[in-house]
């Protein structure tokens, strides 16, 4: 296939370690897409002719017919999909199929093709996570009024309602999803009519086949646009930062579902047994996503390492892009997925969270808080005198407000009775009202928002 | 400083491991800006008295005074520099600086200082990467119609010019730009009062302080706010796509200054000498930002790791965001310098680029094309013949040219004296003239776009 | 300092990226005792005459005795510590300073002076896992009967005693003192007289100086020896598989000393409070190392990708390859020294432990295995009917001996009230007394063997 | 198959992320060597039957015939290749396959298998290492004369051989080995027996497992034993160094091959062509073999990523544990196949090695040693002369030996016309005769006890 100056032919080793066939082979419909697009454009242009124009579209069609039916063989002679389609057509509608590989080169072909697949894939990955943002501000919703205890350093710091802590995902997921709109955006450049790296000197339109394509234009430079693999990175990125978000909301269920915890039954559905243990319920599901946040920070990690210090314009180097990004891409999917049905399906113990935020001294603060705001005391003073009526508490294993006046007045005489009902969990958290807070009423705000900016209603 | 609660004060390693002065006061004038804005507020808004107020604010501009002065002290017993800060502004103003802790804590204290530092990196580095086009497009300019051999895969490939080959970096680097950007308007949301996780009860201005830093708007959920850190995440994989871009353009500069190459010399400034091989003019300069590219994307590894899977709010881990983006912050902005002196000042050895091109059989593609042009041959056939001109030409040593045309109608009778033309590299760059080719006209066109997109004009 | 060749000193710019000393002026003693094991080995050999030799040993230790009393001068102007040594030498004993790079370039004493801080910092690591080890088979002693709910995917799978825990990690230390001890053999060798690149022709004796420096023989391929950083990602990897056990063992101490859990107390020496939140203990030395294993792997990646593709020899990108050895380095120490402090000096609450392992259902693999052994079911069929048990007892919000016979016996006729002997935490323990089981008299026997191993009596 | 205690069935998606036969059924050879271990064991201590032992050991042959003959078969529904094998044992022989699973789990009986491929890929590496080091030694012995530049910084330094540089690979590759080998002895203990988590009540001979798999010795410690993947880690750490050799190598054949530099001839059988420009020959495999090096990272970062921050005991993150290593084997095997295929097949151009080492100025160290010795120079003022003598010898464009005496003398009078023996290359290589220098006669001594150390004679 690229002919006689060799003298051999390649080894069993090359061709296993040359063949792309059996990961590109994922690239079918991108490439006979941009194959029926430039046979077009040519025939158009009246760089072929308008019989074998149409003797090579209508050739393509049978090819893919094919691949729909059977799948795409995997020979690994043929090297790659762009090889392995362009002999299948040649062996259907004869020598003609030779012209449709006339002003492009396999370089501006596998970049186009390839970009057309991560361009699908940050959409596909949109709907997903709007899907489980549909999910998050839904049970947000139930869950406006749901008191639980706050964490910082997983030490109960300060009441806080569920509904608030499944509205912190829905913010990162609305930002993972800017970017993938920004990479989408940035990606939306097309490679064909580059060539091998120079252009091209038939009176090609590559304004056409970008239309056709649906990118909004052609790329500017034809040394970049073979050596350029920032949008495979952009995805990986964007999918590493998605995956880190779904790796934090892992952890939270796992821990969560603990016993100790207790504050959620995830599904049957997505949980599983041991083979040895009849009492155990693990939060695989849960786990898996954690882990793979683990795999698709090692494949971005992979491809960056790969592009360093490539001299332009292509090098084989650059074969190595697919692999992490259909991994990464298959995984991410599957994260989405199963922690969409998680967040959907699982119970939230709502009586073990408030009684766990009653326990752990959650409303110290708001003691500190009525001290400067009844009592005009310094908020530094105001946390010493809290920290003591703490230590107390502590000492004798009771809440907070369960100690009586005189032990307060103890401590500061100017605690009065009035403070009992700045430590109720209920008062704290609608006392929380600034914009952001975790009062219930801000909670409500900020669904109807949600809901409403990811077409919900 | 967190009182009274501790029977024993910090040991020696908790002080050393816990203390974050020694890099977070690099945060200072971020720490006293935001502090102002806050207090601010809280006088407008009547939570402390317009004395208070007034008292705290000329108490921070004397910090600050102190610190311009003469530095931030590292007291490790201070922790970092929100402690100092304030440590020092009670010595100033007394017990009124107590006050200025309201309705905040240093969860978002810290959330709003590094992001406001975060935000200012981006600038710097966009105005770097503008001076680099700028240096790109400039010599691009000079040479639009230089000729050197395009490679792929290191070998010779078509010629290309060396304008072109310029023009390519210009591109990456719009892409950079347009990364950094898509990161500054994704992280200017400002977490001031979002206060420890929950919001505040403190009937604070949160569009006031938003406004007074120069952000867009308040972030929209506490406990998001204060456990996010995506905007410095969203840096570091600009830095690091950027980084790449930059190891590609070093490692060509590297190759290109190799006595076997020898496309070109860079300025001694950015050269050293050998200490035992008084030949050598190394091009540390390059090397050492191809080797930064290493470590920058390891700074960006170090943080995707350190925040998977960290349980909201808050958790300690995420202090050692600060050093990895520090450090690649200033990695980067030294490789941009280095690099755009290089570009600026290094002598192109445009002979010797085209030698290279017309020894290289990079005209071998022309020939093809001239048989399917002139004489109706079928591509892949068109490469068969080519090849075996290729070589017959290498068995000689000679160049494609430099054949006889008896010699090239003994491969193939359709081959007359026109060919000739076709395979002068001029003839070869100027003929690639599609949108995106290597002909002079087109990157003249693509100069003059470039230079208005920076405004260069 | 290299020389008449450069018509233009180096810029500003250049100074900055190029100049080593603000970090590897770490290295002083180390450059120290080469210089002088080379001087004393060129003076032995009659290189150099006897006097100059006399006269640079005595020149290099006055050298010593300032950067001991000073510290280093951070000169940039003279790019690394080598030259500064050298040249405060010169100042000190005139030309015959010049004597001392006789035979040997920076590329071979960089190599030598970074490799004997590799090792010594092998050898710190080691010297501080015992330690740690230390403290971990002290209190697995102490709790060899404490028994404990193990978990597996954080759900209490079996009963298991504290001192096994505990013990786990003595055994991952184990494995990490064997990585670092074999890191330390293999960089083992010493490339001083690699020279350049090529060797010499100088009659130098590398076997003196090689054994002078400690080192067990000389490096047998000079070309390898100065492009060989080996060394360092060997120390680097050891480093990040340790890190990654601490991050295990860190994890665990948040998670025990949550409320929720509340198995630890941390000691307050190595906790700290909220500027915010009164009744906050936070454990930040624990979030610290488990933060700091995301840095110390990121070092790691940061070195390999520096690496990857170099030609030989020596690249200056490979003067990236301290900053983050020193940075994982101090890292690691200060991670070892403060888990040292939290194993040592936190309180377990055993009871705790022991009611969580009870309310767990923990025992329930026991009454599985009882049917297998007592009533000769098959382990599948087993399994089953313990399951049933368990839902049984979950529907009732009990234990699983809080069942009745009868009730048990209704799910299967063959449980008779031996059973209950079986469901006891304790009962449990004991009987997994298989070699490496949880069995205190298996705990003890470990304890025993490991305060042997590591020389505690 | 972990029965009644769920209502539901797992979902559609829970069946697609938990399932690990797609990738594990790759252990199927060491589950059954495990497990026939395990039931042998069971029934020499008279846990099972002898009849039942047989019968299970008969039905373990049969399952693995069904395996070598028509593989594995992927039903989701099993899960892995655990309940695979006993599901299809269960189908063979009836009830009595339920007792193989006594007294281990799939915690311990994944730990062991994965265990067993992984010591078995450390040999596979190990073999063709060694196969790669022989074609090292047997090109350098062929080429210990074979003058060529060596480079710093990619600048002609100083001449060596061309054998010398290829044992700088031997060496690096030597230390590989040690790696692989000290990772296979870390991990030669055998975990099964640690069953869940805990240990077993049953009197199991975790000493006869162990040594029937030919492990060193059991696991010392059941939590740890099920909870460690540190031996997966070593195997990557190994590979990504062996990697980040042969990218090195990788990167010199491409460079060497590319036609400015002109050094070796590629294997056809190693090269591919281009589909559009037919007088390339390309290096793919040597690219490949590069690019796989960030591959190899990848997955070593993956694994490292995924194990942080994990709690005792398994957690099924740690599923994901197969998947990169069973990549990164994949390709570093192929990568050392390839490369030994390349250096064993390569014609080393020494003509033009020889023409670019006296065109380079690579004998200026020569001059400046010349000077210290005949001259008594100090080296540094020697130093500065040759600087000179190479800037005039530069301005001229002629080599260092084309300048005249006269010429010479003007810079520096004490230089007299013996200088010129030394300025010739082989003059050069051969002075450098110091232990692991570059001079023929000590790489024939190298290339003696290399062949003696791999065991070729």
């Amino acid at each position: 296939m690229w002919g006689g100056r060799f003298a051999e032919g390649p080894s069993a080793i090359m061709r296993e370690i040359n063949a792309s066939i059996p990961f590109d082979k994922a690239l079918w419909r991108q490439d006979i897409a941009a194959s029926k697009a430039h046979v077009a454009m040519l025939g158009a242009q009246g760089i072929v002719s308008e019989e074998d124009a149409a003797a090579i579209a209508n050739g393509l069609d049978a090819v893919a017919a094919e691949y729909e039916a059977d799948g795409v063989p995997e020979n690994l002679d043929l090297e790659d999909i762009h090889m392995a389609t362009e002999s299948r057509l040649a062996e259907l509608i004869g020598p003609a199929a030779g012209r449709l590989h006339t002003a492009r080169s396999r370089n501006d072909q596998v970049a186009t093709d390839f970009r057309l697949w991560v361009r699908d894939a940050c959409g596909q990955v949109d709907a997903g996570l709007r899907g489980l943002q549909a999910a998050l501000v839904t049970r947000a919703g139930e869950h406006a009024d749901s008191v639980m205890p706050g964490f910082t350093h997983l030490q109960a710091a300060q009441p806080v309602t569920l509904g608030h802590h499944l509205l912190a995902y829905y913010e990162m997921l609305r930002r993972d999803r800017s970017r993938f709109a920004d990479a989408r955006a940035r990606m939306d450049e097309c490679p064909l009519g580059s060539a091998a790296l120079a252009g091209t000197g038939f009176p090609i339109d590559r304004d056409a086949t970008a239309a056709a394509l649906g990118f909004a234009r052609p790329t500017a430079n034809s040394l970049d646009a073979v050596s350029d693999r920032d949008f495979a990175i952009d995805y990986l990125q964007a999918a590493a930062q998605c995956a880190l978000h779904l790796s934090r909301l892992a952890e939270e269920l796992i821990l969560w579902a603990s016993q100790p915890f207790g504050f959620v039954r995830l599904p049957d559905s997505l949980s599983t047994g041991s083979s040895i243990m009849p009492q155990k319920k693990n939060p695989d599901a849960a786990e898996l996503v954690r882990g793979h946040a683990g795999r698709i920070v090692g494949c971005l990690t992979s491809l960056m390492i790969t592009m360093k210090g490539l001299p332009l314009a292509y090098s084989k180097d650059m074969q190595d892009d697919k692999p992490p990004v259909f991994e990464a891409h298959g995984l991410l999917a599957l994260s989405i997925a199963a922690m969409t049905g998680m967040i959907a399906h699982s119970t939230f113990r709502t009586d073990r969270m408030r009684q766990a935020a009653e326990l752990g001294y959650a409303t110290a603060t708001d003691l500190a808080d009525w001290l400067v705001r009844e009592a005009d005391v310094p908020f530094r003073e105001a946390h010493h005198i809290t920290g003591a009526a703490v230590k107390l508490a502590e000492s004798k294993g009771a809440a907070l407000d369960a100690l009586s006046l005189d032990e307060l007045k103890a401590i500061d005489t100017r605690i009065d009775e009035r403070v009992f009902a700045a430590l109720s969990v209920d008062r704290s958290v609608a006392s929380r009202n600034s914009y952001g807070g975790t009062a219930p009423a801000r909670v409500r705000e900020q669904v109807a928002a949600a809901t409403k900016a990811i077409g919900l209603e």
